[in-house]
């Protein structure tokens, strides 16, 4: 049988050993003779197993004591509304820096609340989102917060340092689709999410980093979407998500034994460089994305013939390179290269790559 | 080693089959070399996963074809919220009958939206949710919808019948903890929730059944909280709780094993009747419920004597059967029969009991 390499953008691939250890264990738990997943939790099981969870995570990200983390549902979706109605609370206004499709959503989700105004204060959608945005001129300075998107999942683009012209701004971040895969200084952000089935675990969890002093504002909002009340229940005001938060726990524990977000960083470097610096050199393939922007954890590629996109995406799939297919809105191909993701499936593409050029020369 | 009974009133046990197939293909999803917590949302593997699990759900509880179900996240509190969001557009009034601490949830929530008038038409508060109301008198007729609790988890209270006084009115039930343990005609309502880790599988899944012609008349809601956005991207939206579909998926593949709904209420008559025979004969615990309203999946009793209470449940834990602590709110003991409990756990509480019952006579 060929070996598969799955380069989806999430739900994605997950380290061998987690899922390894979560088959071991998944009828009895700690010798419970329960699986995980029949757990109550209001038990001591699911306590010491969410606490350790937590306290991985503050390791790895070096998280201060100040910031409270919490696991929610509903992806980052649901957070492009929780995020204002729990933070827009002085000002009642909000900056958008809009670099690709998932900041346009961040923004249409607070736009839908009419509540807030919502200002769009820098965007590179005249560059079709192929580079970021590094200056950030604000003409009114009253923002409860500036959005931003660390790594544009679709287009492809990853902030390495934030965009200057934000000082004294707080920063809300959503990091989904390269948290734990880059270090940042949590410092930086008065509020970071994101969806775990890329990063952290599996989809059905949103790990939400807050700043406390900033919540704890607003009354009246859904029990659910209230970050406070979240926090002061740790993220279980209701039966949460047991199973997605084990997933989670047992990736942490991995990245641990990896040593952690840098050693992880200095991996996704090497990856994405090797598929790079092919991209660079081949006559057939090519990166729509500027050099300095491109992102460690997702990087699209066309051949510039849609005909022979479709082709190399049927023969990749063939051998074995899964969900190369890029999204919808740009086309061509995707290689989402995220943690978990081996460097041999890296070179297992490149070198498939490298035939096919050969291949298809004259086309 | 003694074998453990997990009487958790949710996330609760699993039928062992389910659990054993999940682990069994936990490494690789009909065959493709991926988990199932690794395949795209977007792939034919998810997609026909996806259809079946909303097929048998659609035959086990006879679903009509104009009824859509979804599948969220954020469990039953969540619907608290979006059910009014969504349903209560015209009158924006809603009669809420209150029968217990879930009920009472229900209308805090939609409360806190200060948007709609919120009537609690009936309760069984000065009986202390002992029993349920069978018969509702409304005064106002312009309800938008009735909610009620078809089983309340904590109080151990179950409606065989709906309340009477309800014709021409719209219907929603939170069904959270005795969904497809007990037949219901769901014609009779307008909208169904029920969070997923009782009957249905695990934390992280809430599964909503709406008639279709009831949604899609409120503009401009979050688009996850939006039951006509979610209905057109058959619950992808966003990225769904792959794992969480999955689970439930194989416990309606198991149920319909079973023979389906009506076999399970059975087995779950027979099981609630073993224990009920008992503490109406025994001289030590009883039943603090009315008669004709007791669940069938959840079971509080109580001997009168806190210490005493507390005393069973060390030595019960001890025995390998776990989980019969009562809600804080009403202290005691609980034994939650969900489909996936085994008859023989409730005989070997009941030997449980009656030993426990010889063993401290005279206390």
């Amino acid at each position: 049988m060929t070996k598969v390499y799955n380069f989806s953008a999430g739900p994605a691939v997950l380290p061998k050993e987690v899922i390894k250890k979560a088959q071991d264990e998944l009828t009895s738990f700690k010798g419970s003779q329960m699986s995980v997943m029949e757990i109550s939790h209001r038990s001591s099981l699911y306590t010491e197993m969410f606490q350790k969870a937590e306290e991985d995570l503050r390791y790895l990200m070096e998280i201060p004591d100040d910031y409270d983390i919490l696991f929610q549902q509903g992806g980052a979706t649901l957070q492009f509304t929780t995020v204002p109605l729990n933070l827009a609370n002085n000002y009642r206004r909000i900056g958008y820096i809009d670099t690709g499709h998932w900041s346009q959503r961040a923004y249409q989700e607070a736009e839908l609340l009419h509540k807030f105004d919502v200002d769009v204060v820098a965007s590179s959608k005249d560059s079709n989102y192929t580079e970021l945005v590094h200056q950030v001129e604000l003409e009114n300075k009253n923002y409860d917060y500036v959005h931003l998107t660390t790594n544009n999942t679709i287009e492809g683009t990853m902030y390495r340092d934030l965009p200057s012209g934000l000082a004294g701004q707080t920063i809300v971040a959503d990091m989904s689709s390269n948290i734990l895969g880059q270090k940042y200084n949590v410092d930086d952000f008065g509020l970071i999410y994101a969806g775990a089935q890329k990063n952290i675990g599996i989809a059905g969890l949103t790990v939400v980093i807050v700043k406390r002093d900033l919540i704890g504002k607003v009354s009246n909002l859904p029990s659910m979407l209230d970050y406070k009340k979240q926090a002061d229940k740790q993220s279980a005001l209701n039966t949460p998500p047991v199973f997605a938060i084990y997933m989670a726990g047992l990736v942490f524990e991995w990245l641990k034994e990896q040593d952690g977000v840098a050693a992880m960083q200095a991996l996704n470097e090497e990856k994405s460089q090797l598929l790079y610096e092919y991209l660079d050199n081949s006559t057939l393939f090519s990166s729509p994305v500027k050099r300095e922007d491109r992102s460690l954890t997702n990087i699209p590629f066309v051949t510039g013939n849609k005909q022979l996109d479709e082709k190399f995406i049927a023969e990749a799939t063939s051998a074995g390179l899964l969900n190369l297919k890029g999204h919808r809105l740009v086309g061509g191909m995707r290689a989402s290269l995220y943690n978990a993701f081996e460097l041999e499936g890296v070179k297992a593409l490149v070198d498939f790559m490298k035939e096919f050029e050969l291949k298809n020369k004259g086309e």
